[in-house]
């Protein structure tokens, strides 16, 4: 602990600090901001949820903190946002991972049969827990039961944009496309005003819905003013159904021609698309969710993302869901991003890991509109944090902290992940759930998946 | 600790017992051996330096260990083998990352000024370290002052192939290639015996050396019996001057004709390579090293790894040099090589999870023809062998063990490292050597590289 905690039993220049919650010191301040300031032995001070200044050594005289972290010189960054996922299904994590077809052949099935209220929930604990541990301090979440995820969202003390999964076929939590969104505007009705969480409706994709569905849900996003989360040009499968259903449309296209494309809309995946599209993107002010390690795991191609953030659209990483990436970490998302965009466009510049901590802190903010409260570490901003180890073996040196984080880092060098101004994880030790019962729960569950799929065959490993 | 620890005290078979040193119980054992048996309550147990019976549970009464390892169900599998890096480099980590021709006008001048005697033994010391907690237990090496980087091996307890450097430039340890054989030839002599440590030959690249330096070392090699590294079929400027000095020949295809492609040569990259190459590579018997993180890193490209890999070449993963890589640790390389191939392959089942392992681990030690003492879990092979934790977060849950350790471990997940029988990392502890010591040797190495080079301006940060 840096002296600043026990200024208050000392020193007569008491009158003269301002109280605070907590202070970070001996930081290598990486903010993110507008200019990439980064302060060497920086200080971040806190007040209630929100960052009040950011800047030297020289803030700490002017501050007495409830607590404060001296992280000898690790790096201080906003925390990270995962901006696709559906953190449910890490209790499908590793069940038939690289079957052709997968979606539809074993997730819609497997799902039909296991997804529940208990089984959302001690998924969404279980990822919630890989989340924070990596550095993930907001998701946004496209599921069912999401008002079950809500409640884990809540307890541990994340932020999220969860989104209410509407599909033209009979789902655990609703019949039909139209009981989906009653659902969701329930959900939404529910946590409209909870501080950390956003509800919104998810429509699974244009093609797993009907021009209707996805016109009435546009309407009511925009008078509810809440996102719409989709996959949006995944897939040819995709890009068929919709060329037949649109008149040879893309699905970029087709969202626009029906209404839909929009600044409430966040787009998921996004490979399929040339740059006619890309200038609808930009038109409507949406955002992006860019999961490229779920999109090579499956080898759907690549996003032209890079393109995308050079021209100013709103896009951040996404890790997409368990059974697809299958980590939740964005940080363990760095190094692949960097080198495949390297790779794809044969430019070892391209790519460097300035622009991917930008997609994985304000890029990302901006993919959910959220990027006036969080992404960066700026006064008056929500106070999301992280502090990341650099005296792991993997992280020594830091020459270009840029590059150690996206060369070097994994998801273990987090060593503490703050939310809202609250520290959840200190040392790597969570602070506000039982990491051993949420592992021990969704242990659990695994037996119900092994005697209801992978016993009977249906599922062969 | 298992009940077995005490079994001496309480026993009356204790007569029928036999004494060992080492017993791991309660395992998920991926032997990778020929079948790829697995054992799920699995048991191996360590005689002096090698394995003395692998199997299920019933094999723990049978014995009566000094040291019992119970893993509580984690995965137990053979160490990791880096087959290609430059261990010392972890001190210019991070140091202009994505800079054009990197190599030529970076790397060369940097190590001019800056490699030396201190630097070999500071560097090798950091990056053991992290491939220790990263679950290499052996590695492949190519330096300077490569009896340096052997007394760090010897110290630390790792397996290594250490390679002399031969260059035909001035370099820190030789001023001409005949200098920088002599230098080997007399490593060589020093370390034939050692029982961890490999002595080699490391001839930079052929378009680095003249023919008459690479056919002389191809004779010494197997004069002595000492394996042979090299970089090569890597660049389209290697490919270009090896095409003016030999008639129009690919790297690979000279390297033939001089009569240097034979086994003792472990090539690394090979990454522009064709159908032609592939066979004089099968028919030389030699082995391979497959860099593909730090390849794509500078957008050089996918090697046809997994052509090769199916077509029964020796090949193994690599990290390469930690200016290229940028980490050493192969576990972290597993997300990516099975991805990227998948998606050089437009295959999702391309490149699936055990193919990745085994290249990491018979395939490798297959490639430094190694297989007959490491690289699998069998009876009689040296006990090199990793306990990889499966209750972190993102390892849960394990329905598929390769699945798990590819798609979502990271080199934190390491959780013991055992070498020759001796534990050298037991839950993340380092037991033979000084963790604080060495990082701090590298940070205060750091302020000579700032002085020397990025104060001058000469490399911009
Ligand atoms: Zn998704
Ligand atoms: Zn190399």
């Amino acid at each position: 602990m840096f002296p600043a905690a026990i200024a208050g039993l000392c020193c007569l220049s008491v009158s003269a600090t301002e109280k605070v919650d907590l202070m970070i010191t001996d930081a290598l301040v990486l903010t993110m901001d507008q200019d990439k300031t980064v302060y060497q032995n920086g200080t971040v001070v806190i007040r209630d949820n929100k960052i009040l200044a950011v800047g030297d050594q020289s803030l700490e005289k002017h501050y007495q903190a409830q607590t404060t972290l001296d992280v000898d010189g690790d790096i201080v960054m906003p925390g990270l946002i995962n901006t696709h996922t559906h953190v449910s299904m890490t209790v499908f994590r590793s069940l038939a991972d690289d079957v052709p077809d997968r979606l539809h052949r074993y997730i819609f099935p497997l799902e039909a049969k296991l997804v529940s209220r208990d089984m959302v929930r001690i998924g969404a604990n279980l990822g919630n827990l890989e989340m924070v541990k990596g550095g993930v301090t907001t998701y946004a979440d496209m599921y069912y039961f999401e008002d079950e995820v809500a409640k884990t969202v809540d307890k541990i003390g994340m932020r999220a944009v969860l989104g209410e999964s509407v599909i033209k076929f009979p789902v655990a939590d609703a019949a039909n496309a139209d009981e989906g969104i009653q659902y969701a505007l329930n959900f939404i009705n529910a946590y409209k005003d909870h501080p950390r969480i956003t509800p919104a409706f998810a429509p699974h994709a244009p093609y797993t819905n009907t021009t209707e569905t996805l016109q009435k849900i546009a309407k009511l996003s925009l008078e509810k003013e809440v996102p719409v989360m989709i996959h949006l040009a995944e897939s040819h499968r995709e890009e068929e159904a919709i060329a037949e259903r649109a008149d040879g449309q893309s699905p970029v296209e087709y969202m626009h021609s029906i209404g839909a494309l929009n600044k409430n809309l966040i787009g998921a995946h996004m490979i399929l698309i040339d740059d006619k599209d890309i200038e609808l993107v930009k038109q409507s002010d949406m955002g992006v969710a860019h999961n490229m390690s779920a999109n090579i795991k499956s080898a759907k191609g690549v996003s032209p993302a890079l393109k995308m953030y050079d021209q100013g659209v709103r896009i951040g990483l996404g890790t997409d869901g368990p059974m697809s990436g299958n980590t939740l970490s964005i940080i363990d998302e760095f190094n692949q991003v960097a080198k495949v965009h390297k790779l794809m466009n044969q430019d070892r510049s391209a790519m460097p890991p300035i622009k991917v901590i930008d997609m994985a802190t304000m890029g990302a903010a901006k993919a959910l509109h959220m990027e006036d409260s969080i992404g960066s570490l700026e006064v008056g901003k929500l106070a999301d944090i992280i502090v990341v180890d650099t005296k792991a073996p993997n992280m020594v040196p830091i020459y270009n902290p840029y590059s150690a984080l996206v060369y070097s880092a994994n998801s273990g060098n987090v060593r503490h992940t703050i939310v809202d101004g609250k520290i959840l994880m200190k040392d790597r030790k969570m602070l506000t759930v039982d990491e051993d019962a949420i592992r021990n729960e969704a242990i659990e569950f695994t037996h119900i998946v092994r005697d209801t799929v992978i016993k009977s065959g249906e599922i062969i490993q």
